[in-house]
């Protein structure tokens, strides 16, 4: 049996979504788990699953628990003699946000050889970075809302209101503010470039149709269910905060088959080229009967497990169909042959 | 003094032109230089300048010299005590190709906290991946030449004869070819085929003027002088390579000053975003007036130093002025709202 690594935490404002996230996912898998805790200090702690408990992080025990290293091949802790190193197969990347989503945690897996499952560095990239997810979007063909993008303190809108303002690189409606009027652009402004220094704009559309929408890739494509996020006027941080401890399953859209099927056929487009390894949500607009794409979640809340019939089993299949390094072989023949034409 | 280590390796199709890239900045920057080697394995060593030579390296003797942890805040080896921090200020990031430009040591030295010189993760991906160059380009106003995307072993072509073949993730010309006629064709996507499973094909326009323009941003943009490179049909890898132990200053394109400004515009409009802490070269075609961006080259061999008056000046602003961290505080207020309205 496949033995997961969950690593969470890190350096991000959504710190505290992903020990709750962590501590669902305990519950939700039915695999021996191992919990790696990644704190603000960014140093790595061995965590007992006894003690999956949100206090014991905001409370600083976890500190108690053993520190890892991070080497060729895996963590290590030190051992009576020399170290001794944390035994799993795969890691699953449960950081919501900085360092998990923004390819740091990507990068270093790679970097280490450590198998997980989770967004490699270019889709972190694509998902992370609002601006960069629409690029993507229309490169393959995915419809997007139009936008406009500020930068550096830049206060001048060509856009009419209202609009959404939302910072390009964070997730969980962080810093995002509707503006239905010039007064109201300034603070909302404010509030943003507090997290990001570029923003993008978009048309605030009233009552759009709005669906979620995860998956992943095994031996095919695995699906969730459809789901239509219930909101006020968007999920703010504190709703889609209490969202992630949801480990039951939620009703299904009330949509009809063709656009279950037309959404299904923009994930593929999104997911195709760029996120295998990794179970993601898209968030689906529907306006005149078509389909766009909001955003890319790319670690989404508990992995939206609640979306899916049998999430042991997507994690299984998308577990065992992770990307491969290419091989690269380095010989030194040009070295070599240099070398041999100097005489030396 | 600031003093600088220079990481140069890495798994890549270009670690022998790493290591020939170090050796030739060894003799150029005039600061006391550390030398961290990656070697296949992935494995840090700590390299004694006298030293620094292609066959130490090639022969595998760099084995006998100290092994490297990565550890928040920098290298660490073993010492009689416990372990010893490699002493520097700043690295200088010299891994050309895979690991060194595709974010993957980007996301480790930002994860560790180690303050570099190199493009940032996004920086490398919109760099390192052809295709997403040209997403990038488009978006911040700079032309690009028309092109077709093909992937996992497709061969079937829209444009016309004659293309070039370009493999989407690798520099200095690896597996790109010529192809004048479709006879040509398997043969070139085969070869490309090899390196990526993602292809970018691109007109090949018959003697288009091409030159190259490194710079960095410190207190403002600094510019090397425009370069023309020497080609037969384009620049093959073996040339390229013999280009990197260049440390001589080279001549000047013939331009005209209007060329030379409209070329750094668009340098500026690459760089402004997305590459600060990095000293790049754009590699430009001129094409009836028109400067078009070919490449971007985020580590360019021996970080182009022949290319600038003064080097060692480049170095000292970029890294006065290296992109700054978000601080992200995290102060366990949900969970302690949380745990509060739990009352445990």
């Amino acid at each position: 049996m496949v033995k997961y690594a969950i690593v969470f935490g890190g350096v991000s404002f959504e710190h505290e979504i992903s020990i709750v996230s962590a501590i669902a996912l305990k519950d939700v898998l039915k695999y021996e788990l191992d919990f790696i805790f990644i704190d603000t200090n960014r140093d790595f702690y061995h965590i007992d699953v006894k003690d999956m408990k949100s206090k014991y992080f905001s409370s600083g025990d976890y500190k108690k628990a053993d520190k890892l290293n991070l080497k060729q091949g895996g963590f290590y802790k030190k051992a009576f003699m020399g170290e001794k190193k944390v035994e799993f197969d795969i890691v699953i990347n449960l950081v919501h946000g900085g360092d998990g989503e923004d390819g740091k945690l990507a990068g270093i897996f790679e970097f280490f050889g450590v198998k997980f499952i989770g967004p490699r560095v270019e889709a972190s990239v694509f998902s992370f970075n609002k601006l960069y997810t629409k690029l993507y979007a229309k490169e393959v063909g995915v419809k997007v809302v139009d936008y406009e993008v500020l930068r550096d303190r830049e206060t001048s809108l060509k856009m009419d209101f209202p609009v959404i303002i939302k910072p390009s690189r964070l997730g969980s409606s962080i810093g995002v503010s509707i503006v239905r009027s010039k007064e109201e652009l300034e603070y909302a402004l404010d509030v943003a470039y507090e997290f990001d220094n570029e923003i993008v704009v978009e048309p605030f559309i009233e009552g759009v149709k709005e669906y979620n929408l995860a998956g992943g890739f095994g031996k095919d494509f695995i699906f969730s269910i459809v789901e239509e996020p219930q909101k006020s006027e968007f999920l703010d941080f504190e709703k889609k905060y209490m969202d992630f401890s949801r480990t039951e399953q939620v009703l299904k859209a009330d949509i009809d088959e063709s656009l279950k099927l037309k959404m299904q056929e923009e994930f593929k487009k999104i997911y195709a080229n760029l996120f295998k390894g990794a179970i993601i949500r898209c968030d689906f607009f529907v306006i005149d009967g078509e389909v766009y794409l909001n955003e890319i979640n790319p670690i989404p809340g508990s992995y939206a497990n609640y979306l899916f019939e049998d999430f042991n089993k997507v994690v299984d299949e998308v577990s065992s169909n992770l990307p491969r390094a290419r091989v690269i072989n380095i010989e030194y023949s040009y070295i070599n042959s240099i070398v041999k034409a100097k005489g030396k």
